[in-house]
């Protein structure tokens, strides 16, 4: 499984991002091939991966032979012809600026075969801003890790109106193969949804701090030793399901109007019980079937204190 | 530091709370006196409570000697009289009903000597709410957990206007002698700070479901394999002042237009810019000054690496 015996995968643009990407696909038994722009750049991040590579395996996140076989794995290339020849993708990480974008991936469109599906790391530009002169548009789409992607699993998918389906699946399935948690976008927003997510949540922060109702380091502290530790568990919809003994419908029932009140002079909140009747309740009830309930929440709770236990024991490190 | 050897906290309300709180102060060498009006109650709390140190030892989180001294320190009172007597702290965990609190905390303020707090647990109703006609109202507050307190050391301490500055300061201090962490509230706001954070993100991810751009799965997703494993080390602010090489205040000025853009159709953000200028840069500043910003990234990611493995360790149980 380790050998690198599975296609090339081309990373183009070296920087933090780029070097991230390139352990997630060797880690996972790919080829990779590392291009810059900018002489120099890609050389030096080989020395950079081999450093987070030695670190992950001094936190056993990767074994002694592993460690060599990612290493071996990745190698610079010396133009970018070279670096997408055979490559069955490409994960661009260039600067965030449309026109320089709408460029390279034209030049990386004229390179390569139909069918190779061309993702940007891009975490705020559409791809329909940068590529719809591309010829090849319709294998161009976002593919936005959350930093760094070879710890956090998380990968926003974002197809633009004219991105083949087939694209899409393809990367949905390469970033599923490699470990990633790909999550698809069913149409571009401002933000993507992570940054929708964590804008939400910035804006009552820092609404809460500019309105004197708590300090910084409270707020960041409510999320930090509050929220976060649940939401390292299970995401928000999950939480709640657990959090209600006849699941998420009845949370919604019960604290629906505590959560309305807290935004009475903003825009009205969304219906939630129409949507969790729609849409999330049955999403819920196939993972946790309410009389699976009582189990489930046993078992966050016992990951809770394994949890605890961890981060008590970093912090005596 | 383990002995029973610390002065009496009263547990009133002896539900899955009122267990959790019973853990917290016995643990951290507290007499715990356990009463519940509903007859049978605190007995079977008792029973509760040892199944729960007996999972903490099992974890690692107490160890066996220490699981017998909590066990011991915590006992029945027959009545309330008796449960109060010789308390430094009540911790009042009734139902959820502005009348029974009312007549609750009328009852324990006619009990106890003037000088001691009595906390609610109250996930929502402001002391203010049921204590304004108490006579010793000036030494009630809300002390909310997030539950269970034993695990997630959070908790919101809430003190209403007629709340005298000692009551509140005594409060903060056993919390933080007791190990949890408590968040001060400048004033009642509904929601607190922890649910209002909660909600915050909760409307963004019906909005994101409801509006077809997501599935509940994905969302869920977004946090538990995204966000939440960077909020579990530390909250929003600290996490953007460490994603800029300037810190918060270069990151407010890149992004702000992008969350400015995805929350367009709402009510206008705050000015971030000008809440980090007078508040937050100078707390994120004292916590990392822009030198040390670059050594507090390599230590955020080596927490990271090793949240990342204990939580693959997790999934293989």
């Amino acid at each position: 499984m380790t050998a690198p015996s599975k296609p090339k995968v081309a990373i183009i643009g070296c920087g933090l991002i780029g070097q991230a990407w390139a352990i997630v696909f060797a880690k996972a038994g790919h080829t990779v091939a590392l291009y810059d722009a900018e002489k120099g750049v890609a050389a030096e991040a080989v020395n950079a991966i081999k450093r987070q590579v030695d670190a992950l395996a001094r936190h056993g996140l990767v074994d002694a032979e592993h460690r060599t076989t990612i290493v071996e794995a990745i190698a610079t290339a010396d133009d970018l012809s070279a670096a997408l020849a055979e490559a069955i993708y490409v994960q661009e990480n260039g600067p965030e600026r449309v026109d320089v974008k709408a460029a390279l991936t034209a030049e990386i469109d004229a390179l390569v075969p139909d069918g190779v599906p061309i993702g940007s790391s891009t975490s705020g530009i559409p791809a329909s801003a940068y590529a719809a002169n591309v010829a090849g548009r319709q294998r161009c789409l976002v593919v936005h890790p959350i930093n760094p992607p070879h710890l956090i699993p998380a990968v926003e998918v974002v197809p633009t109106p004219f991105t083949h389906a087939s694209a899409t699946h393809a990367v949905m399935d390469l970033m599923a193969q490699v470990g990633q948690v790909p999550i698809l976008l069913q149409r571009e927003v401002t933000g993507f949804v992570v940054n929708r997510l964590q804008g939400a949540l910035l804006a009552e922060a820092f609404r809460l701090v500019g309105s004197g109702v708590a300090s910084a380091g409270d707020v960041d502290a409510a999320i930090r030793d509050g929220l976060g530790l649940r939401w390292a568990l299970m995401g928000p919809f999950e939480t709640i399901h657990l959090n209600a003994p006849q699941g998420i419908a009845q949370y919604v029932e019960r604290y629906g109007p505590m959560y309305r009140a807290e935004f009475a002079s903003d825009e009205p909140l969304d219906d939630w019980a129409a949507i969790v009747e729609n849409e999330i309740g049955a999403v819920m009830l196939g993972k946790h079937p309410l009389p699976a309930i009582a189990g489930a929440q046993k078992v966050r709770d016992t990951k809770l204190m394994a949890l605890r236990r961890h981060l008590d024991q970093a912090d005596d490190d």
